[in-house]
C-alpha cells in the first residue's frame, strides 16, 4: 500500500507526461478515498483493475428507473420518472467461471452493521444465488474505523432470518467475515477475500 | 406445446379462481404472444419459470439512465435525465454454477441478422465473458418467420470482427446457431438450448 499524506507533493513535479499524470490523480484521489471513502467508487475501479488483469469480470447494475414521460422534441430526453427499489443486488460477474453476485453497503454506526440496510428482496436473491451454486456476499464498510469486510451471504441471511438483534454487531462481521485488503490497486482486494474463503479450482 | 388458437375459448368457463384467472391471463397472453411475440416480455417469463422450477436465475440489467435533475419538492422525482448505452449486455445470471450472459435482439429482416444491432462494447463485454469462462450468447428473434434462435457468441464475435458482409444470412444462423422450442412453460426454452450446445457437470 503506498501512503500520500497530502496531494500537493505531486505539484513539485515539473515535467508530467498525461500518462504519469493520470496516475498522479488516481494517487491523489486514493489518497481522498482514504478521509471518508466512497465504498461504491473503490469497487468500480477494482473491477476495472481486475477486468484489465484478466482476474475477474465484475459489472454494477444499473439502478432501476421507471421511465413516466419522454419528451422526443428535445432529442430524446426524460422528463418525469422515479428510481425504483432495487430488487436484486448492486453487482454480479464472472470469477474463475463462476457465478459471483454481491451487496455493498456502508455504515457510519461504530457499534454493528444495521439489518434495516437490506431489504428482503436482496436476501431472497441472495438465496437463490446460493442454491444455483453461486458466489453471494456482502461487502460491508464501516465508515468510522476505514474498515471493509468481506461477508458470505449465508452468515447475513441466517442473521437476518433468524437473528434476535437488528443489526449485526461489529465484533461478529469482524469474527465471521474478512478484512478486506485495501491498496492502491486494487483499492479493495476483495477477489482475494473471495479466494480465502470459498476453495474454487 | 399447448396451442390455443383463440384466446375467447377461455371466456367459455363459468367460474374461475384468481389462480385460473390469472393462468387464463397467461394463456391468453401466450396465445397473443405467437402473434407478434415480444422477445424481452418473452425471455423475462422465461426467466420468471427458470427461478420458480428451481431451474436457473437469470435477471435483466435496467436499462442505464444518466440522471441529470431530481426534484425533491414533490417526492424524489427525476425531472431530467437522459438514456444511455447499455455497454454490457441485456441478461446475466447462474446455470449450474456457471456464469450466464447474453444479449436478446430482434430483427424484422427475413433474410439476415444485421450486426448494426450490435454495439461494439457489447462485442468486447461479450469477449471478456468467453475468457472468464463464462457460457456467452444471443437470443435472436426473426420476427417474419416466429423464430427464435440460440448463438454461441464465439460465433457472432468471430463474424463481427472478420465477417466480409454486415449482416449474418438466416441460413447462417439457421446452420449454427439451435432453434429454441417455444411453448407454453417456458415461453421460450432456451436453456434447453443451452444444453444442447454447451456440456456442461
Amino acid at each position: 500500500m503506498v501512503n500520500y499524506p497530502n496531494g500537493k507533493t505531486f505539484t513539485q513535479l515539473n515535467k508530467v507526461t498525461s500518462e504519469s499524470k493520470k496516475e498522479i490523480n488516481l494517487k491523489a484521489s486514493f489518497s481522498a478515498a482514504n478521509r471518508g471513502m466512497n465504498l461504491e467508487e473503490n469497487i468500480n475501479i477494482s473491477n476495472e483493475y481486475y477486468l484489465r488483469k484478466g482476474i475477474a469480470l465484475i459489472t454494477k447494475r444499473p439502478t432501476p428507473i421507471n421511465v413516466v414521460k419522454v419528451d422526443y422534441t428535445n432529442g430524446k430526453r426524460i422528463i418525469d420518472a422515479y428510481f425504483e427499489k432495487q430488487s436484486t443486488t448492486d453487482y454480479n460477474g464472472v470469477y474463475k467461471r463462476r457465478y459471483v453476485d454481491f451487496e455493498a453497503k456502508s455504515t457510519r454506526s461504530k457499534t454493528s452493521f444495521p439489518m434495516a440496510n437490506i431489504c428482503k428482496h436482496q436476501i431472497t436473491h441472495l438465496k437463490n444465488v446460493l442454491s444455483f451454486g453461486g458466489l453471494a456476499f456482502f461487502i460491508i464498510q464501516f465508515e468510522r474505523y476505514n474498515e471493509v469486510y468481506f461477508l458470505d451471504a449465508s452468515y447475513v441471511i441466517d442473521f437476518y432470518e433468524n437473528g434476535s438483534r437488528k443489526s449485526i454487531p461489529y465484533e461478529s462481521v469482524k469474527l465471521n467475515g474478512t478484512l478486506i485488503k485495501q491498496g492502491f490497486s486494487p483499492r479493495l482486494d476483495f477477489i482475494d477475500a473471495i479466494d480465502n474463503f470459498y476453495c474454487l479450482d
